[in-house]
């Protein structure tokens, strides 16, 4: 999407084909900067210390850095080191792991002379499946968009958390709707969730859709029940982290109570994701581990000072104590529709059945 | 209630028994620190600088502004002079005018020598009267919580905004079950929302908690719905800022998302407020204008810096607009007890006449 006018992905290859290039997302939204990833070491420094984020765009970064491993060391040896290094860099990313195992595989039968070219090939691959899914999630959510307004006033959608472009290779999930209406013509103005404790709704929905030129406002993760109260939303979307074969959406925490206030209220509740995120082997939401992250993003908050400096502050009395869980489990009862890459199904077996006749199957 | 192991209230007059102590609330909870008050200027600098805030403190706080006003001038001129003075200060709370009114009509017969000793006694009588009813929904909420308690594990509460001692003169209204229950010796957890935008969960309630030795954790107000879906809430409990005669509850922005929650997951739900919150006048709770503060509220935060100043940071890209609504009103449907003064009733109009049956009658 769009920065300042110019279109811009998530990561892309220098001019001499061999350096590959990511938004350093820690700055944002107070800095806009590039870095050269020029080695393996590179790629998994900014896939660990996350100024690449998001499981599509992890999984890009991934299969890129194998193509960088390989300019060093293009061996057996290199290529199964190569994966190792890339895989420890976050050892949880399921994106990861996949994109490093679907690169060795293809390399693993070539002589090593050959391994360079066809691992960058590989990685624009994947980079490319990532933005033609997205591009699809977009096209088929824009479809409900333009259904749901009814001309005149604007759409008003409220969204939690980033599922924009900066989590994949380019329109994001939640955000592509949103930007495809958007393109269509459709008025649209977005209410954004700061999205405590990591406000990556403040921080990256808020600065995507600013420097793209979608109309937005930020509010607090408290507001938006208030707002469905008063009419002032038509419709939700949200991403997932991971859906199981129920309908179940698990996605950031604050998910859940958002969906409670558009089903209290009647607005449309819909969860956008990739095929990827669907867990068919996953009876139902309620199984799946719910991460707790250290305190400290609860008590503390960074952000930018008078001075310029990005700077961090304690919110609490020195000594509180704080939990921090990073997902909810919202349940398809509460969710009116998935938006897939496939089309639209109804959060439950049957409906993703219908999507993903193959995959169904596969289960129980 | 306790600091440090001493126990405090938030304003009381000093040994002189002419100059007022009261807790300087603008440096929690990063300081501890209480300001003198010796002249009606600085009774109405302190309500106006929110030193003091809550709606019972700030009627407490004027009606000693009003004894300090006669120490200075006891004429009939400096009697409307000093409410003129105070009621100017935060014009639209409600507390603040109806005690200068009440202060002014016990004074106005009296000659003017006889008024200062008489306003003090007055502004203490509001005081202890603030106490006693506090007090009093303490008592009635403990009886809920002890009946809750099954024995075994701590009871799992959880509290929106504040709603504690340092909004009140003493115990506070939806902390005062708790304060109650802790002394009877029911083993208590507070889950405590963080509350954004101005964080008077993570700021005040943490810090009441701490001070008098109630075990709690810091949460932010995104996490409740997933704590009550997994079972470890066992209830909540929050205050109000206006009940309609209907039992629909006006509280801190974000409390609609938590009785949503509770309902979904049948966990009881109550709000906690003295008679004085409860306008019989009011049909029901979406005829309350929603007070819309500055959106930098939304888009910065303060706290404390490592280097130990309280430093103001920016969340959002530098042009983002917020929007920042104070307030959001939960239906009585969501509600399953009021807890006031008077005992625990229905949130519903036959249940706040059962409990103020002189009031009732003058509304309809």
């Amino acid at each position: 999407m769009k920065v300042d006018g110019r279109p811009y992905r998530t990561i892309w290859p220098a001019d001499d084909g061999r350096t590959v290039v990511v938004i350093d997302q820690r700055l944002l939204p107070h800095r806009f900067e590039t870095i050269e990833l020029r080695s393996l070491a590179d790629a998994e420094v900014a896939i660990r210390d996350m100024a690449v984020r998001g499981a599509p765009l992890i999984g890009a970064t991934a299969a890129y850095g194998m193509a960088l491993g390989m300019v060093e060391d293009s061996s057996d040896e290199g290529l199964a080191r190569a994966g190792e290094v890339l895989i420890a860099s976050r050892p949880t990313a399921v994106n990861l792991a996949w994109a490093v195992r679907t690169v060795q595989q293809i390399l693993r039968p070539l002589a090593p002379a050959e391994r360079v070219e066809r691992a960058y090939a590989e990685a624009s691959r994947i980079a490319e499946d990532d933005v033609e899914s997205c591009a699809a999630i977009g096209r088929h959510g824009a479809d409900i968009l333009e259904k749901l307004w009814k001309g005149g006033e604007p759409l008003q959608v409220l969204t939690h958390c980033n599922a924009g472009w900066l989590a994949t290779v380019d329109w994001g999930t939640a955000l592509s709707p949103i930007y495809a209406a958007h393109e269509r013509g459709v008025p649209i103005h977005v209410w954004v969730d700061e999205t405590r404790p990591r406000n990556q709704g403040a921080a990256l929905t808020a600065w995507e859709l600013a420097s793209h030129g979608v109309p937005h406002t930020l509010i607090v993760d408290n507001a938006g029940g208030h707002l469905m109260r008063q009419g002032r939303v038509d419709a939700c979307i949200v991403g997932s982290d991971r859906v199981a074969a129920n309908g179940d959406v698990c996605n950031k925490i604050g998910t859940y109570l958002k969906a409670l206030a558009a089903h209290d209220n009647g607005v449309p509740f819909y969860a956008a994701m990739p095929h990827s995120t669907i867990d068919f082997d996953l009876a139902h939401g309620d199984l799946i581990p719910i991460e707790e992250r250290e305190a400290r993003e609860v008590t503390h908050i960074s952000g930018r000072a008078a001075d310029g400096t990005v700077t961090e502050v304690l919110l609490a009395p020195e000594a509180t104590p704080g939990a921090n869980f990073a997902f909810d489990v919202t349940p398809a009862r509460l969710v009116t529709a998935l938006i897939t890459e496939r089309g639209v199904c109804e959060a439950s077996a049957e409906g993703l059945a219908g999507l993903y006749p193959e995959r169904a199957g596969k289960a129980a």
